[in-house]
């Protein structure tokens, strides 16, 4: 089989890759693209070097590597190309071309790419307020001693140490009763609601989600392939009727009792209870999210209801975004107690355990009792914001102004009368980013609002902000009123 | 109705939780135990401070908080219990009654927690040479510097700068071709599986699965209900049979053609190329894990299967578990060119974007050069250490020893004719972590053997290694050839 190798023979350049790295590509693509016959003899090393100008050993390596990698089979008189099965154009079908998951039909994200330096941006905590020099001591703390233990594997489950602070935290702030046994370090909640999925249902099972409610939540269940069943929420949080119990039976119940999100509805204790035991009737599991729980501005805080009786059937959900800063991806569930043993060998296939050192500076944050400093701190400066707020949106839009939520956390809702999409468009073109109300609906009525985030933003941009949805709304009213 | 109020009476104990607390929890208990009836009316404020020797501020703000979490209703005459519907206990199911969800039948490990600080253990690097003094410049670097932009969410995919860096490095070293914004930065390799399951099949579909393999990739494929189809692995890699295609034609295809694992075998570019024809051919992915791949010991690094031929059907994942260290959690897949766009909304859905302080650490350490050293001296030192461990085999087990794998990674296979399982648990008593070779396999014949781990063994560890497993094979042909 006589074979043209001429292309081989053309001068290398002077370019920023080796004159191996050149040749070793040269080969490889003509191999690739067809150009040479398989079992075509490639010329002699010695030949080709002397022609390229390059050291025999340049040549020899390429070859030992193109022989390693399986396009040539080298003997003793010398090299040959080997039969490579090149995918035919004709049959060969692109990425684009093949089938994806069914799933993804139902996670398509409405929303923009987050822009949280924006004020009125709900679910960001006062970035500037971190006590980012504490955070720095606790993390070089954990970076200077001896940190090499630290670098490998660790319990997949997470660091026993930060598991041991957030568990007394918990007892002591959420009424959450735990051991540290139970408590599972995640990278956040979604990662923590999808770990509930895998671990507590099946494809095809109904799972209840809130509405309006929490889109990660929706997220979540859908990819796991569950049956997304929507239930109203009212004054008191989710009100699912007889009717749901009856005819969508759940297997899990996604709900934000302490502060339903959006709404921030406080679901009262009967509420907490009855469901509590209507979901043990029905076999049923209750994922309750406590987002930012830590953050109530009225009385003590509301406990949770994982602790409200024994043998509740409730995975509790934390996270240290709102109260540490959410680039921090820390995030924790607790299992109950009994069942703890029997999801652990299938949490230890599913997880590596997360950022060792990251957990371990926030072990000491929790210790140091840095971390219920900044609480407190931020609880008056929540409430201050709130407080700014309010007062604001009363005086310029009127006493009458509709208000939801405001027991916890760090927004408000400002109900409307008026489509709420077209003017969080145009606050957004402002610089602001309120989220529209109705986006998270999935049912109809969509009630039309504002979710107000104030926890990343100062007294001064609540000023503005309010100040720009007065002209807005003033605005459309005005050009409905030309129009008459 | 009358009702014994008798034991709110009871003194206050002066211990370390407040009196407040304190009668907050008595009356909360008492009601949720139903030691009080729905309806009754609670005793005065003015009353029971006066008994219980406290301000009446305190016993109004304990009302005013069960009223908020719905114990209470208040009026102008006082207090009222409200209808608190209890979990009767005849009819309430526990936490361990309730069903969970059934792939957990597949998910249980078989491996001990781990101990990565034991020699022999394979995939763990060498954790004291690991240049801890560089990582926190880079880190400080990023903490002291105006640090309060990355503390809030932040693109769902990951930092831009590390994606810029991971696809540069990836295009030079592993003949990876991807822009950037094709990366998304992963937790690691296991979330990385996961989404690739989430994102590419539905429930039933099958997945092949690598035998003997990497267990987290069954793991991924079981939780997401894939039908896991083991295929066999020879000299070269993954080696799936006609039969396999035409009786169970993949959705997923799991690989590590680089350097198989466990068995160390490469996979020639014939069989790449066939794989990525034949995967077209049937509209199937290819999930291409280079898990060590930067540590290739002969030649130049192989090029990835991701890079050979335009339109490949290849998800390609990497991770820096092996060439920063495994607590680090960062690692990352690159979806194909043309794909991008159209799974970046349920990318979002499901992803908050990992730890971004940790992120910009890691493009700097790479984009300082940083990183290029540390893998040079890791390949030198895994050099080494390898050939310590192959010599040492020779030595004490005879020049016939079969090993497998040594073109990459960290470490080799030691094939037995003998039973593993006993032998890696004495060994494992002795101090000593490899794994037993069996264990990888879902189908027979199980070939046996131990995966030696260098990476993180030292010559000194090494040499005790191989003696203790001579000792132990010398025992138990010794125990054999004294029964005869």
């Amino acid at each position: 089989m006589t074979q043209d190798f001429s292309l081989l023979f053309a001068p290398l350049s002077a370019d920023n890759t080796t004159l191996q790295q050149q040749l070793y590509q040269r080969v490889k693509r003509a191999i690739l693209d067809g150009r040479f016959a398989a079992g075509a003899r490639l010329p002699a090393t010695r030949q080709l070097a002397k022609e390229l100008q390059v050291s025999r050993n340049t040549v020899i390596n390429v070859w030992t590597q193109l022989q390693a990698e399986g396009y040539l089979i080298s003997d003793r008189q010398g090299s040959r190309i080997t039969p490579v099965a090149l995918p035919r154009a004709s049959t060969a079908s692109t990425p684009a071309m093949l089938p994806l998951a069914q799933r993804l039909n139902n996670l398509h994200s409405g929303h923009r790419l987050s822009r949280d330096d924006l004020p009125l941006r709900a679910g960001v905590p006062a970035l500037s307020h971190f006590p980012f020099a504490a955070w720095r001591r606790a993390l070089n703390s954990v970076l200077s001693q001896t940190p090499q233990r630290l670098l490998g594997y660790g319990d997949p489950l997470g660091e026993s140490d930060l598991r041991e602070a957030i568990a007394q935290h918990l007892g002591m702030t959420r009424g959450v009763r735990c051991l540290a046994d139970q408590i599972v370090i995640t990278e956040g909640t979604q990662q923590a609601l999808s770990l509930c999925v895998t671990l507590l249902t099946n494809p095809g099972d109904t799972g209840w989600v809130e509405d309006p409610g929490y889109r990660g939540a929706k997220a979540a269940l859908h990819a796991g392939d569950l049956s997304v069943v929507p239930i109203a929420v009212d004054a008191q949080g989710l009100a699912p009727l007889d009717r749901h119990w009856q005819r969508s039976p759940p297997k899990v119940i996604y709900t934000s009792p302490t502060h339903q999100y959006p709404t921030g509805a406080v679901m009262s204790a009967a509420r907490r209870l009855a469901l509590i035991a209507r979901a043990q009737q029905h076999q049923a599991w209750i994922i309750e999210d406590d987002y930012d729980g830590d953050y109530h501005h009225r009385g003590e805080p509301i406990a949770a209801m994982q602790g409200m009786t024994d043998n509740a059937p409730v995975i509790y959900l934390g996270s240290f975004s709102k109260t540490l800063f959410p680039a921090l991806r820390i995030g924790f569930m607790v299992l109950p107690a009994h069942l703890t043993a029997r999801l652990r060998p299938a949490l230890h296939e599913l997880l590596r355990g997360g950022n060792r050192l990251e957990q371990q500076a926030m072990a000491r944050f929790i210790r140091s009792g840095d971390f219920s400093r900044h609480l407190s701190k931020m609880r008056r400066l929540y409430r201050q914001r709130q407080a700014t707020l309010r007062t604001e949106l009363q005086r310029l839009l009127g006493e009458h102004v509709q208000l939801l939520g405001g027991d916890s956390g760090m927004h408000l809702v400002l109900q409307l009368s008026q489509s709420d999409e077209a003017l969080a468009a145009a606050l957004w073109r402002a610089g602001f980013a309120p989220a529209a109300l109705s986006t998270f609906y999935l049912c109809e009525p969509k009630q039309q609002g504002l979710v107000l985030g104030y926890g990343n933003t100062s007294t001064t941009q609540i000023v503005a902000g309010v100040k720009q949805i007065q002209r807005l709304l003033d605005h459309t009213s005005g050009a409905g009123n030309a129009s008459e």
